[in-house]
Parts: C-alpha cells; sequence; structure tokens
C-alpha cells in the first residue's frame, strides 16, 4: 500500500498581505518536499530582483488578454491596473502526476480557486501583529512609504477575507509557519475523501 | 501571544473496527501530549484484564438507565444486548480548560456525536488490510472464534460508515498512525474557526 502519496496532488491555496513572508516560507517548504509552485501571469512591472519566470511570468496585456480569451486560466483578477492570474494546463499536469501544487495568491483569486476546485486546501498567513507586518514592509525598503500605506489599507480589506479560509497561519518565525503547513499538508493527506479508495483496495471487504 | 493551546479543547472522535489496536495507538497519543481520554460507561461486562474507571466505568442497567433519564450523557448507543455511553460533564469541564478530549466509540456513537458538536474531529482507523484485522483478533487470543467472525462482520458494518468521518488513518505501525494524528491535531489547531479571534487581538485592525 502507497502511504505517503494516494492518487492525485494536492492543491492549496496560499494568501496573505504583502510583506508577511509568504515567499520565504514558500522556498523553506519547497526545500523540505516535492512541492510544485504555480507561477502566475501578471501584467505588472517586475520588482527589484523578481525574476520573470520564478516570481511572475511578466506578459503583456495584450498577451494576458489572449489568454483569457481562450480560456486558459484557472482564475485571473485585476489590482491596480495590473492582471493577475494563474494557467490551469500545467497546474492539472502536476496534480494529475500525484504533485501538489501551491498557489500564492490575492484573496479574489483564492475564492475563485475555491468555487472551480473545492478540494483546494486554502490556507491564509498573518504576521504575529499587525505593526510587525507594517515593521516588515518598511525594513524590506523597496516602496515609498505611500505605497507601503497602500499595502497596510490592502491588508486590513484582505483580512475580511479570512473567515472564507479553512486554515489560519502565523508567520511569526519562518520555521513555526512551515511546521504548520507541512502539519495541514499531513492532516489532508488523510481526509477521507483522499484515501476512500483504500478500503476498495487491500481492504476491500 | 499563546500559540499552540487557544481557547477550548478539540473534541476527537475516533472509531475503528475491534482489534484494529486504538488502545494501543491512544496509550502512545497520551505519552506524547497532553490529552484527556474519555472513559466510557458500559453495562457490558470486563473482558480479561479491564480496568474500571480506566477501559471503562462498568455499571449496571438501572445505573445507566438512570444517567438517560437524567439526561446526563452526550451519546450512548446499545450493542449485543449493552449500553455504551458517554458522559456529558467531565468532558466539557476538560475541553473548557483548553484540554483535548478523546472519545474512543463504536461509530453510532461517533454519528450521534457529530450531530451535537459539529466541531469534533471525526477520526476512523483501519488496519492495513482486513485480513490483518482477522490476524489481529485471532493473535489476541481473547474470544472464540464465533465471536471473532462476528467482530469480523460487525467491522464489515462499521466500513460502510466511514464516508462520514473526516479522516482515516491507517494503524499499520502504531508509530505511524499516532503520527498521523498528531498531524490532524495539529492542522486542527490552525483552524480559522479555532482561530479567527486572534485577528481581534495581537492583529486587531
Amino acid at each position: 500500500m502507497n502511504r505517503k502519496k494516494t492518487g492525485k496532488g494536492q492543491l492549496i491555496v496560499l494568501s496573505g498581505p504583502s510583506g508577511v513572508g509568504k515567499s520565504t516560507v514558500i522556498a523553506e517548504l519547497m526545500s523540505q518536499r516535492e512541492l510544485f509552485f504555480s507561477v502566475s501571469f501578471t501584467t505588472r512591472e517586475p520588482r527589484s530582483g523578481e525574476v520573470d519566470g520564478k516570481n511572475y511570468y511578466f506578459i503583456t496585456r495584450e498577451e494576458f488578454e489572449g489568454m483569457i480569451a481562450r480560456g486558459e486560466l484557472l482564475e485571473y483578477t485585476q489590482y491596480q491596473q495590473n492582471y493577475y492570474g494563474t494557467s490551469e494546463k500545467l497546474l492539472q499536469e502536476k496534480l494529475d502526476a500525484g504533485i501538489d501544487v501551491l498557489l500564492d495568491i490575492e484573496v479574489e483569486g483564492g475564492e475563485n480557486v475555491r468555487k472551480k476546485r473545492p478540494d483546494a486546501i486554502s490556507i491564509f498567513m498573518i504576521p504575529p501583529s499587525f505593526e510587525e507586518l507594517s515593521r516588515r514592509l518598511h525594513a524590506r525598503n523597496t516602496d515609498k512609504e505611500e505605497v507601503i500605506q497602500g499595502r497596510l489599507a490592502r491588508a486590513r480589506e484582505e483580512y475580511k477575507e479570512i473567515p472564507k479560509y479553512d486554515y489560519l497561519v502565523i508567520n511569526d518565525r519562518v520555521s513555526n509557519a512551515v511546521t504548520e503547513i507541512e502539519a495541514i499538508l499531513a492532516a489532508a493527506e488523510c481526509r477521507v475523501a483522499k484515501r476512500i479508495h483504500i478500503i476498495e483496495g487491500d481492504n476491500a471487504l
């Protein structure tokens, strides 16, 4: 009996305010387990240090609207005049191969994914306090004060969506957040919906 | 911020066929973490080695029917002419004190608890194969063959209830089953419903 991976991979939706540290936590998770990070497509400009094909696929507005027209996106949203979206094809190939897929998406995208994929595991990540979020955004030293204030205002709006998520993970330390997500994924492997086929296999009656 | 235990304890329902090894797994879990094992009341005769107040509270039929009449039971059921039931009072005191409570109950009792306590985490434990269950029941060497056949027939009926549970844990090795239950409990601590108060505390907006 294959204990660890049975059937398809799990689709994981991870959201959280800008500055909470999602990228660091994801990198640590990916160093510990097989996990496919679904890179989003966006029409926004790359920030300093961002790499095309790693942080996002940076494409033009025309290219993005072509993907919409061809129905290639699992979800997409607009934020500050830019498109953000997820290609469905590559993601589905990984899930079919039994590989877990993680989406780092905005709350609107998260909601759209949950509607299309009710089995998705949705996780919202918060900092230990709102003051700490402000501190992290300032420490990042990449944004002007008005941009930071915009991100904090945005975070306040995002927090209202937390009740729609399955799990709330606190990133006080990266190792704690990673441990919590590992437990969430391990528990999800034990869900009856994920394992019910077992009693039709070795446990057949 | 209190990370590990926030608010009330979690109510855990554990079911599974006779012989699957629930008692061994529970003992190992209790050696690793704070967990209150809710001892059931029953009118059946103690089996060899069973201790009153540890495995069950062994009481008379008249005493049990008194508890029913006084509304003291969270759930109760009858099986092979005997009553089995759970006292609500002690269990609630532990949950209120932030202590997780584990109920080892039959599938009918599990269903009754889920109805009254929709937040309960329900886990069904199976052996790695049905042949292995038969082997374990014979190895226990406490029951006559006809009793064992009755337990196996009963297991077949219980398996039909698995889709009603949240999680399916496989007891191929005690350490594996314990690890899975630990992950399920750790994930449950991260459920939004369990943590939503946090964003009204340190993360207040």
